[in-house]
């Protein structure tokens, strides 16, 4: 078929209505134009594997192009609904399917196996609006405060270290092997967060996300020694109720880290060092948690996280497990959540299996109705493939939040310049498509966490770009997280580097201003918690996007590079208000290219 | 020579007078006695390397026999006199010598090469009786209190780790190959120690020995940052001075620890991390301190202490060092004298040349008279050769005290029953014989230090053994060290083990109150501190000696084994207290033997 000439981009309504993801039952209107009259079909191929093909109407153009049409019923499939174009002329066929980088939009010719688009298939579900339109402050406890008013670490545990130092350079005390030695700690605590919490507030935060705080030996505390009390070194329940209750009355409310898919095996459960009083899996096959775990060699080998052995993996399906954490009366899930916390944010969700997330969300729904529930998962989150198998993450009975890193990835790789603003805009486009709406505006928008290098670092601390990350995080729909100490100017590379004590009395003002002034914008700025996602075609080193609500509209612009730039933009009139400086900005008519200085950012509302 | 026997004992006044070292310019009577009718003459090899021949006078025993004899005089010559025995019958000639083990007492007959006796001419110096009659308690600072208030560690060092709670287990945070990457600290302070006096001077010790204290980076302190103040995590010098004047008050003295042959390579003078404000001599050839060390390759490569690079060895005879250190006005010597120390104790006296210790000595009789010089020596000191060279350590003008590690060894060896009572008696008769008997009644008697196992360990936590052990070295003459926690039950192996902090509430009550009495009992008993030592010859398990003093005499035995055992007690007669229970004891005269229960020990005191 020399010659032949298609165009379709799946993000644009002229060729698939309506945008992104639909919910279950709703039609999707699919068009595709062609410089060819052919026999044009849609291949679907549906989430359950079966494939169905559906005829495409025929339509001629008055510029001398056809355009197909089908519109695809979604019934009751929920899940990923695949789908490709067959191009057929007499004994030849050819196929237009997605890019090869699968970000949706425009695609490409294939002679064989094409690539498919994806539409999300969704339930609808409720997603509060305190953790849609909210901030989330993200704090590793250890490391944030310590609230004793002497300033003495309480309860160290038996051959713990404690730094020297509130300033001290973290470090793990590990042998040749790798293996940890002793857990070092700060020893910052709830009582530290209780005291912060007019800090916190002021930031522009209302969620805060803590890192594990159940019993545990470690600093980390991922790995869990007893998932029904709080580590005796950051307080105990009778501090986490107290702390819930008085963040809430200061509108701030909490998330838990749920470590599901692993105990300690120095816990209450696994027991291999005899520290709990209970028997233990490792201790006895007749321990009533010995179901829980998997042994290969009784009891010295085990089925663990990455191969950690002191992490040993659980059968999350054992319904003596299930019970426990999710079901019981009074069960983990239920229990955290009387105490007060409005959510759960479930470690490594990818080893959680797809029935066990459900029941957590089934569960937490009928404690509160406003709850929240995130997975950690670090790829797109509506296609992920985990064990060879496809995930239910975002199809409305499971999560309502994913961490956000394919985001983050994007938007560093932009702004170092390591990719151009074609190619950040097709990545955003992709999860904006891809995730069901609810779940793309609740999506956890990370710069750093506890697991990734610290931002600034990973910027080679030049505050200009963290700037403008940061500005591009506070504009674009999703939650915002901050990662405490990020915003006072916390430096790190790769753990334990990225979990430094927050520098109290250190901080860097610039930067701290820098982050109430930006909050502050995103905070009383509906349109940019709810408004719809228009990014423009520009220059390499610029970005240019709209958010719109209700009416009202505010365009960012960025230019990432050191030097001058032109922007070009060509629907853009009119006069706005910078909310950052607020200076009126104003589009003149020369053409419509406006000229931004290195690291220039605007954020600019109509007036 | 056939069927020759010769009959000397080193040890005896029938054969050489008077006993042990001599003052110089004092005669010493040698006789000799032997079968047969022959010439006979000493050979003397002085100190410096000169050898003389001393005809001997012949006299006919009425048995049969021949003593030969000879009177030897020492001149001038202060040092060690050494002396063999030549017979002569015609053309034969064979030697009369030590024994293989160089302790003296019996000797052997040698054909070639006669292993010398030796006599140690020393010059009188006068020791004090605080010290000759005290008990040394030593402290490891770090490790034995914390008087702080509120129990905060004070001025943790940058990147330090403190101990999550006193009563861990110690440990060196190192990397692969073995170098420290944090040091690890307790929080024991001066404050702690200034606490604890009326416990120390409780038990019955009148001497503080302490590791270093003066500023460095490490937790023991032999890597001297700063010889002019003491450490800001131990204190400040004003705290130093009152602890010596309250100590003092309560007749308690300080003996500090004094670490000359190197420095920290983190210290004013090396300065390799810049962490000082001075010039050290790392950093510039011009530094003033520059000539202190022995650079092979500046400044990446120097001589260091053992090879290890943060502790490089200093030039002490460099007289810029000699004038910091020693001569100088208010050099380091003099100040911390001032300051209240009562005496120094010379960390690894083997590297320090004789003439710098000999200046230090010289200085500290110029500051005060009753001033104590203690040196780490591991061997028997009076005859000691490093690095090939014979040292001058107790002629008089030197050291007053050595670090009596012989004196353990026998200890431990005989209570372990690696060696028996004959042995036993050897070796410590072989100290007694070389060491001017005022070193000899000053020798640091240690059982533990922070350079050995903890005694409780060695003796495998046999509580009978370690009470025997402690008996020994309460009753032999030398003055008792007890390392701090040692009479507390604590255990440990080799470093950092045997550096564990006191534990302080969790005393080993039957151990303490053991020291307790024991102490008591050596404190009281002028005899046990002044009197002379008779160590009786008997079975091989068990231990008799004799101390006499002013006609005063203490009779100690002791029963090493589990089992029951017979001392026969030749010339023992009458009745006695045994000091340690106060209970009549009488020596029958069936046969002059007693029987002893397993691990039994008398202390008996003439009625």
């Amino acid at each position: 078929m020399d010659g032949i000439k298609v165009i379709y981009n799946s993000q644009s309504m002229e060729f698939r209505k309506p945008f992104g993801a639909v919910e279950v039952g709703q039609k999707v209107k699919l068009s595709i134009v062609v410089n060819k009259d052919l026999m044009v079909a849609t291949e679907l191929l549906t989430f359950n594997g079966s494939n169905v093909q559906v005829g495409m109407q025929k339509e001629y153009l008055n510029n001398g192009k056809f355009k197909y049409t089908a519109e695809i019923d979604t019934f009751n499939n929920i899940g990923i609904l695949q789908y490709y174009f067959i191009l057929i002329d007499g004994y030849n066929r050819i196929y237009y399917g997605n890019n090869d980088e699968k970000l949706g939009g425009e695609g490409q010719i294939y002679i064989n196996d094409p690539v498919p688009y994806q539409i999300t298939v969704y339930e609808k579900s409720y997603i509060p609006n305190w953790y849609k339109e909210g901030i989330i402050y993200q704090i590793f406890v250890d490391r944030f405060y310590n609230g004793n008013d002497d300033g003495i670490v309480s309860s160290p545990k038996k051959n713990s270290f404690i730094y020297g130092n509130w300033q001290d350079d973290p470090m793990y005390i590990k042998d040749y092997s790798g293996r940890i030695l002793r857990w070092d700690f700060y020893g910052g605590n709830l009582k530290g967060i209780l005291k912060k919490l007019d800090y916190i507030k002021s930031l522009g935060a209302n969620i805060i996300y803590l890192n594990p705080i159940f019993k545990s030996s470690s600093c980390h505390k991922y790995d869990t020694g007893d998932y029904e009390i709080i580590d005796e070194m950051f307080g105990s329940n009778e501090e986490f109720e107290k702390l819930c209750k008085i963040a809430k009355s200061k509108g701030i409310r909490i998330i838990l880290d749920g470590v599901f898919s692993h105990t300690g095996a120095d816990s209450k459960y696994f027991n291999k060092f005899g520290n709990y009083d209970s028997v233990g899996a490792y201790q006895s096959p007749n321990s009533k948690y010995y179901k829980w775990y998997r042994f290969i060699n009784y009891p010295y080998q085990y089925e663990a996280w990455w191969g950690i052995d002191n992490q040993p993996n659980v059968e999350e399906l054992e319904e003596s497990y299930v019970d426990y954490i999710v079901n019981g009366k009074n069960s983990i899930i239920e229990k955290w959540m009387k105490l007060g916390a409005s959510g759960w944010r479930l470690d490594v969700a990818d080893e959680l299996p797809d029935d066990f997330i459900e029941l957590i969300k089934k569960k937490m729904n009928s404690i509160k109705s406003d709850n929240i529930l995130i997975g950690e998962v670090w790829e797109d989150a509506s296609n992920k493939i985990s064990y060879s198998k496809r995930r239910r993450y975002l199809f409305g009975k499971e999560l309502d939040s994913v961490t956000n890193y394919p985001l983050r990835e994007s938007l560093i790789n932009f702004v170092k310049g390591y990719i151009k603003s074609d190619k950040f805009k097709n990545r955003i486009m992709s999860l904006y498509e891809n995730y069901p709406r609810e779940n793309f505006y609740a999506n956890m928008n990370i710069i750093g966490t506890h697991d990734t290098e610290r931002i600034l670092t990973v910027l080679d601390e030049k505050i200009e770009l963290l700037k403008l990350i940061v500005v591009l995080q506070m504009t674009l729909p999703g939650v915002p997280v901050v990662y405490y100490g990020d915003e006072a100017g916390l430096n790190g590379g790769k753990d334990p580097e990225n979990r430094k004590a927050y520098p109290w009395g250190k901080e860097n003002n610039e930067i701290i201003d820098f982050y109430h002034k930006i909050i502050g914008i995103r905070s009383k700025e509906e349109v940019l918690k709810k408004g719809d996602l228009k990014i423009y075609d520009t220059g390499p080193d610029v970005c240019v996007f709209e958010r719109k609500y209700d009416n009202k509209s505010i365009i960012v612009l960025l230019n990432i590079s050191c030097s001058d730039n032109i922007i070009k933009c060509i629907d853009l009139q009119g006069s706005y208000i910078n909310l950052f400086n607020n200076k009126e900005f104003r589009f003149t008519n020369n053409n419509n290219s406006i000229n931004m200085s290195g690291y220039e950012f605007n954020i600019l509302s109509k007036v």
